[in-house]
């Protein structure tokens, strides 16, 4: 931990909040609570309900023991999956929450099923501040974490916490389109900056707070930045801790508020290997330690002034529909976000904030570590098999871009494999080019249109989605790539893009992806 | 059911939403969905884990049988809750969602924990349509329920759909403080409206839309309203069929929006009777038909043009901390409200929305009825046993109200209960005034600071003030009155206000709260 104390006051954070959030209204019975909760005392006040009430008797799940898939640390070749699907015996253990606690400190469905405070249950509250302090280690001591109902609820939160009407929001030129949709009717613009191999340009960040003209740009220079550091989406771009580093300090000097929206932090899988390298890596056992210092650090190690505010989810590592998540940033904005919650979700769902309660609780920290790592382990060879199909379907090169997003990184230049000595004529023009992602779900494609004799008529966008189309009907859909660009007015030259996830399909399926995505592309350029 | 056909398509609903609402992007894909499902396409397309990593095989639980409450319907006097103590062998069955299901159409966790539309598990929609249609019966054919995260976030959803900055929403003068602390933060102002003993006065109401005066007010004519019409919070008011018929036809005639949000509807009570009318009561069996029949109709049953948006929620019904509920409202606000929950909330937990499907499955429409109707019993329990405790602890006298909200209705007027015939002098002036509660979970006391010497110069809401926190300190938490004031500028003269909740404590507690606020109240007057 870089700092143990508090984050200096000095530092004037509560300017950033928008109208709406400074007017919101306190609950009107602040001046009372003194004597809410004090032992003895009756309450007649609020609309509960008596428990009595609540049909649930108990809840209980067969919860994954924590260690499922932290031993499938050897190397995998391409027909690995084989193997796990035989071997997998999924070992379960039974989790339970009653009615009413044995002890007042354990979990039980007459608090959690009952109206209860926007912070939710004090067990989870304890295991999420355990989970932030030791893996994030914030660089200062006094930071709050407050659970939300999944990201999506929580930038919701944020962008009305923080954006007036007509303030922009720096994000990456290409970026989560979903986020942009929340921001997009309160009349609140993307500002997107130029990115890189690691994700958002610190250079260009510089550039694009230096030269804000705000007359030209008709809005006030951005104080809010939206970033998607880890698994970038939808790049699968990882951000180290150098460039974290050059960003917060841009950040102090332009007085702009970090939102690191970080669901795929634990889906690092690192740089990608061919079949042969992987086989000679060396598998040991990581401890802990070396395990939380292998992962990029998060925007909240550098944060000594409280100008981040990180969003976590347990929507990647445990399940979607947990819509469980937490925020954690500077006791002001917490406290601003926690009334929100008071007027709008509450507390989420109680099912979902005991039954993960019970399940981290039983995993205990350590079996957390280890469920991370394993799961972390599973995205890693899934990447590594599509991206070894992709070599098996296509002829890849790789060379550094020399152009686009890319410029000067070495990347992959895909064109159709050659078929044996007799087809002499065989096309050597590239169709695709990609950086293996280093973390997260997806992988992003160039699409070369160059060569393509409708380029001109057509333009790239059309051509984007006729192929689009035409991998649609042959029985393949994907992400378009128009959808996660956050400038309209991106000169995208000749290329189109695609994201595709690796995440959920089976390893057959994802095989059968490429074949599909192979032969169509082939078509595409040769019947053009 | 009034009408078998859809809405009239002449009525313009669309005019009704707000900016943000309609420049609410949709979803990227839309042209693109032809293509999702189809069967035997492959999707690489979303960032969706694989359920593999799911850590939760099985949730399940103990869930009570739905003729839990039923059998309670005989009469019960004030000593009642100790039999129901000892008879109280509460009867479980399990029930069980697995990770996989044996049939498609089966609820599971594979689908329930994954991401998926923001209108929900299809099974749950069907069982909420059938509750709606066949319970609440709306005048047109093609209304559309949809899931929400629960009352606060439904009416949170609304709000921002329908309203602009600067526009008002007719409620009743006292209502329910979150709802209007929802609406103050986006400069959207309350337009109280007098109300009676069924809630908002129709003669109020159409009284505020014909002398409206665009200029004085500084707002243009409400075009929504917000009403909690049964169990009205904090009078515990029903509004009958009649009152609401009016409501609406003034409605039709200004063009305004109802928004009924109705958490108490199943807890209808009746009129309150002596112990001694209870007993001669006959306890018959209600059939559904009956009991269905007997229930305050929803303001759908008359909504012919589709200008109501209900909220129902299961926080009453199943527990509070389900967070999940539904809106009924006419095809184009449910669309806008869907793409709202896109971006915000997406759908509510898959946790909740799994076991609550489940739960409703295996007690299937008659046991939710037999549920429902057992509930509903439970709550005039309650309701009549604290209004017995009253009796006991105070001389009430039923007389017509000579001015106030209740102004021409007969009310109880409450004073000190005479001490035997040494204490020739005891006092008779009134101390409080009630109507019993017809619905809900609370009781709504006058507070007749008449004859307290320092009336004139503290005035009545710091004397209101001065109880409640003698109360707290004597053991009692109630609710202040002036929380629930949505015109701070309104006339209270001398009574201030309180809210008592009779729905969470142990009948025993009940009596003990009766107790100290007899003791406390009569000190509060004598040491005056």
């Amino acid at each position: 931990m870089l700092y143990e104390k508090d984050m200096p006051d000095s530092i004037d954070l509560g300017h950033h909040l928008s109208v709406v959030s400074r007017n919101r209204t306190l609950s009107p019975l602040k001046g009372l609570q003194k004597y809410f909760g004090k032992p003895g005392i009756l309450s007649l006040a609020g609309g509960l309900p008596s428990p009595e009430y609540f049909p649930f008797e108990r809840v209980g799940a067969d919860i994954l023991v924590a260690k499922s898939y932290a031993d499938n640390s050897t190397s995998k070749g391409t027909f690995a999956w084989i193997w796990d699907f035989f071997s997998s015996k999924a070992s379960t253990v039974p989790i339970s929450v009653p009615k009413y606690p044995e002890s007042p400190e354990d979990v039980n469905l007459a608090t959690a099923l009952q109206y209860g405070l926007a912070r939710g249950l004090p067990q989870l509250q304890g295991v999420i501040n355990e989970l932030t302090s030791r893996i994030y280690q914030p660089a200062y001591a006094n930071f709050v974490t407050l659970i939300h109902a999944g990201n999506t609820d929580g930038w919701m939160k944020i962008v009305t916490t923080l954006c007036n009407p007509g303030e922009g929001v720096l994000c990456s030129e290409w970026t989560y389109p979903s986020a942009l949709a929340t921001m997009v009717p309160y009349g609140i613009r993307s500002v997107p900056v130029k990115m890189d191999v690691q994700g958002m340009s610190s250079t260009s960040l510089r550039k694009t707070l230096t030269e804000w003209d705000e007359k030209g740009r008709g809005m006030r220079r951005p104080h809010v930045m939206y970033v998607v550091p880890v698994g970038q989406n939808p790049t699968g771009a990882t951000m180290g801790a150098e460039r974290k580093k050059e960003i917060y300090s841009i950040c102090v000097e332009f007085d702009v508020i970090i939102v690191e929206d970080d669901p795929y932090y634990f889906l690092q899988e690192g740089p990608y290997r061919s079949p042969s390298q992987r086989l000679r890596e060396q598998q040991t056992e990581m401890t802990d330690e070396k395990y939380i210092a292998s992962l990029a650090p998060s925007f909240l190690k550098f944060d000594y002034q409280g100008r981040v505010v990180r969003l976590d989810t347990f929507s990647k590592i445990i399940a979607p529909g947990s819509r469980l998540g937490w925020f954690t940033c500077n006791p002001i904005f917490a406290e601003r976000l926690e009334r929100q919650g008071e007027t709008s979700t509450q507390a989420p769902s109680g099912f979902g904030q005991s039954l993960i309660t019970q399940l981290l609780l039983n995993w205990q920290f350590k079996g957390c570590l280890q469920w991370l790592k394993g799961l972390g382990l599973q995205y890693k060879q899934r990447r590594d098999f599509f991206i070894d199909c992709l070599f098996e379907k296509f002829h890849l090169e790789m060379a550094p871009a020399p152009y686009g997003l890319f410029e000067g990184t070495p990347i992959y230049f895909a064109s159709q494999m050659r078929r044996g000595y007799r087809n002499e004529k065989a096309d050597t023009r590239v169709l695709f080019s990609f950086v293996p992602p280093t973390s997260g779900m997806f992988i992003w494609f160039q699409l070369h249109f160059d060569g393509h004799p409708q380029l001109r008529e057509l333009g790239q966008e059309t051509l984007e989605m006729k192929l689009w189309t035409a991998l649609a009907e042959g029985g393949l859909l994907i992400g378009p790539g128009s959808m996660f660009s956050a400038d309209k007015a991106i000169e995208m030259s000749s290329q189109g893009h695609f994201r595709l996830s690796f995440s959920n399909a089976t390893y057959d399926d994802l095989k059968k992806a490429v074949d599909i995505f192979e032969k169509v592309l082939r078509e595409f350029h040769e019947n053009a």
